[in-house]
């Protein structure tokens, strides 16, 4: 089944569809809304074919739908009725949780991403469950998100961000007793020390779309 | 099929067939070993016909084997064979996660077992995952079992440690996106305000190992 792929996100859109080899990458932004993505998805994949779509998101989605609008994009997406205008069946997926399955290897894996946010999902046996672990409390002032985000390591450098880091993946061992921990992200090759956990570069975003069309084995 | 359910604790072993109505309820405690149950089990169940068991046991299960020895019972329990000594098919799981079994309601289920520690577990469309959410930060130096684990209501209070369960349930549910939460566990009565979830008595458990075996659509 040919899938086009999208991956929605702050900075940037990207896009690819079974059997090309290059992703297409736009500029998206604060104030990206779907009418704008869909005028860039029309230029980007002109004469391309499809069969259906996954759309990575970043928002916890439930039963196909966005629960919440994006903080980091423009509003409108929570009842933008993505399978209509794209004219294809559609996935829509949590944009970690799509990452996730991009590399994902059996057993029970927890899969965190570092960009501007932190975020998170966990597969265990093919059922892929969208978390937003990036709430948890880091300590009793801060969140995740404050301490492990892009912002929380400008505050206070790469060094004790690095350190944090691995202090928070000690506790969520603990807590989801995982088989392996995979790290993606934009921010993820800024860590020196990659000995607890297996790193993954952007590339398994556009993988998981496909595969969740393609291997039966997935249940969102 | 006929269901022998075992739910060993820190403080007693409940049993149960399918068909009796009555639990039967022995003290085990800090030094309780497999041979001690193993003989408990005899006496109690002498002339009960079953199939196949459920053990319910506080401790990590992954693939069917305990993860490590329960901090509250004796030792001898990680390699200790169920399946031969007990002579059925025996499935073994978390204790939090066949309660958590035994309450599920379809959709996305947060589980919480307020007892002497906190147990925790996660079912979403019957996959049922087990958590040790109890490792979980609640400040930089407690975890959520520190705080909310009966040592924890000790220190402070009822009314404090009420507090917090609630500060805690906002967080979980943030960052687990449950459809609803609910809360078992022997301290789970002592709970006044039970707005923010669905309470559930500790027969939940022997049902819990019940359903684990006849509704074929639970997986672990």
């Amino acid at each position: 089944m040919k899938v086009l792929v999208l991956d929605v996100g702050g900075s940037n859109l990207k896009l690819r569809v079974t059997g090309h080899e290059d992703r297409t990458k736009i500029p998206s932004g604060a104030d990206y809304s779907p009418e704008r993505m869909m005028a860039d998805l029309k230029r980007a994949t002109d004469g391309w074919e499809y069969d259906v779509a996954t759309v990575g998101f970043p928002a916890p989605v439930v039963d196909n739908r966005l629960a919440t609008e994006p903080w980091n994009l423009g509003t409108g997406w929570v009842n933008f009725d993505f399978e209509k205008e794209i004219g294809k069946p559609v996935k829509l997926i949590n944009d970690a949780a799509m990452q996730a399955i991009g590399c994902y290897d059996g057993g029970r894996m927890l899969f965190l991403s570092l960009g501007t946010g932190l975020g998170s999902a966990l597969i265990d046996d093919y059922k892929v469950i969208g978390l937003e672990l990036s709430r948890l409390r880091y300590s009793s002032k801060y969140s995740l998100e404050d301490r492990l985000g892009k912002a929380g390591q400008e505050v206070s450098g790469r060094k004790k961000w690095e350190e944090r880091f691995h202090r928070t993946l000690k506790m969520l061992r603990m807590a989801f007793v995982p088989d392996y921990i995979v790290v993606g992200g934009g921010e993820a090759k800024r860590l020196r020390n990659a000995e607890d956990f297996r790193r993954v570069d952007n590339m398994a975003a556009l993988e998981g779309g496909e595969r969740l069309w393609n291997d039966e084995r997935f249940k969102l």
